[in-house]
């Protein structure tokens, strides 16, 4: 919402005297963070730490700590590519790599900035798994059914859901694809020209408006469920698609490691988005009905109705 | 597209190769870039300088000059905030005034940061008009007819085609509404609870996925043309709603213009969106056949056609 604190304070003072002087008001619609914040705690379930990676950049210029946390794509979406991301950090391979690529609005894009220098690029573990383009999507008969409420998505598919908290589109069809879509702060993995279909060292995030056009094209694998400000924020390349020309603009990246190899780390937890909790907020996402909105929209993008993430109180 | 320049270069090489080797290969599809880059000169639209909003913030850390440049919606949506933006810029009023909030994934907002302090808050010109949040639409007979390509939004809007250069949405029915839409890069005006609708002193730009619940909600006014990255790469603020906790850690505007009022401003054009550039660009955003695409969407969001703005040449 576009209103100051204060004045949210004025409404609330507001509200509370008009319930003095006046028979009860009709209650005032809640928000969706309202409604997400008084979801039972049945309706919250836990990340395992060994499906977090978690990516510590070098300090920021004023000394902050800069750690960035992606939840992975749960089975069976990406999981060629996912299980080569494990590997590469179980490997700690993209220690000392970086951040070489910043466009904006579109992506934030890290690995090897040597990747593409045979004399210099940095080996990849014998071990991964090449992925085919084919990976991208999965019929219907290899996937599980989808869960909570219907997006309209309306741009290409037949239906945009939801499974075990992260969206997933659905197209048309009797046997129809499956594949998990592109919104902010989802991340994907990098490739060169087709067929190939990248390995999973080569890494983006999305800072910009949902680029559409990625889905089943670009393997999805994650999001990222903390220090989104660390990427979003950091300055833009001036190369061709936003390549930084100087290897000093870079930013090192110190480690990257799955979460069950962090010690201390928090517990996350996302909304179950087969939940009623997760059905009203999506309710609630198109449309507004808390006192700041004159006109419910009557509808969302998939990419609109964030799935909430939180520590555990 | 994510692949490297290096990568790109590979690609022009083996099809080179390739067509010596070969009878003629098919031609390669064009890009969105390319697309727009054969766009004959007659299908570029100069922006008149009375209608940019030139914003010079204080000057990068390292030095950097930090200029926004920002279109003015054209008659006849939101003509009323429009009208008061001029006023405000030639009064000089937001000169010293500061970028105050900058909610990731959200918005950045800028205007008087005492705004809300009756004791400090910097007066209004008088001749600003109040305008009602019935504005936020008009009916199609106050409205002009759109043109281009017609965009499959799919959310709530029966369409969303353009109007002279912006994404404008048309509701149902026998008399519709038409309003602009927010995308990414937009600017409207920040206000407190209805009935207010906000003056213009207080501005937004998007600086995320698109946040559609904000559509007929609230007063879209322009667009970021240029220098995006200086309000998108900000520190994102810590209070409750992106706004910062201490006034140091604000970012200074140092003035704002009417770009008549800017020496030496280069010519800004953007692309017709009536013509037949533009339709051909607006199908490949849909359809993307360049090589690095397998699959194309087959479909667009409106944010997803953001219409081609360059420098004169």
């Amino acid at each position: 919402m576009l209103i100051r604190p204060a004045a949210s304070l004025i409404l609330a003072i507001t509200a509370a005297s008009y319930a003095q002087a006046q028979p009860p008001a009709p209650p005032v619609p809640p928000s969706p963070t309202e409604i997400v914040g008084a979801a039972p705690a049945a309706d919250w379930v836990a990340i395992a730490p060994a499906d977090l990676l978690v990516m510590d950049l070098a300090p920021a210029a004023d000394g902050a700590a800069r750690q960035v946390v992606i939840q992975l794509l749960p089975a069976p979406w990406s999981q060629g590519w996912v299980g080569n991301i494990r590997k590469l950090a179980t490997a700690h391979w993209w220690d000392g790599t970086a951040i070489n690529r910043v466009q904006d609005g579109y992506v934030v894009q890290w690995g090897d900035p040597d990747a593409e220098d045979k004399a210099k690029a940095r080996p990849l573990p014998p071990s991964l798994l090449s992925v085919s383009q084919g990976a991208y999507t999965l019929t219907a008969g290899a996937a599980p059914a989808l869960e909570g409420p219907r997006i309209a998505d309306g741009i290409y598919a037949a239906q945009a859901r939801f499974y075990h908290g992260w969206p997933i589109a659905m197209g048309q069809g009797e046997a129809p694809e499956t594949w998990p879509v592109h919104c902010y702060g989802t991340v994907g993995v990098g490739r060169d020209m087709p067929p190939d279909a990248g390995s999973g060292a080569e890494l983006y995030a999305v800072i910009g408006d949902a680029p559409r056009q990625l889905d089943r094209n670009i393997a999805v694998v994650g999001r990222v469920i903390a220090g989104m400000e660390w990427l979003s924020s950091l300055p833009r390349g001036k190369g061709e698609m936003g390549f930084y020309r100087q290897a000093a603009e870079r930013t090192p990246i110190q480690r990257v490691r799955l979460g069950d190899a962090v010690p201390g780390l928090p517990t996350w937890q996302y909304l179950s988005t087969a939940s009623a909790s997760f059905a009203r907020y999506a309710d609630a996402r198109a449309n507004r009905r808390d006192p700041f909105y004159v006109r419910p929209a009557g509808g969302v993008d998939i990419c609109n109705v964030p799935v909430p993430i939180r520590q555990k109180p």
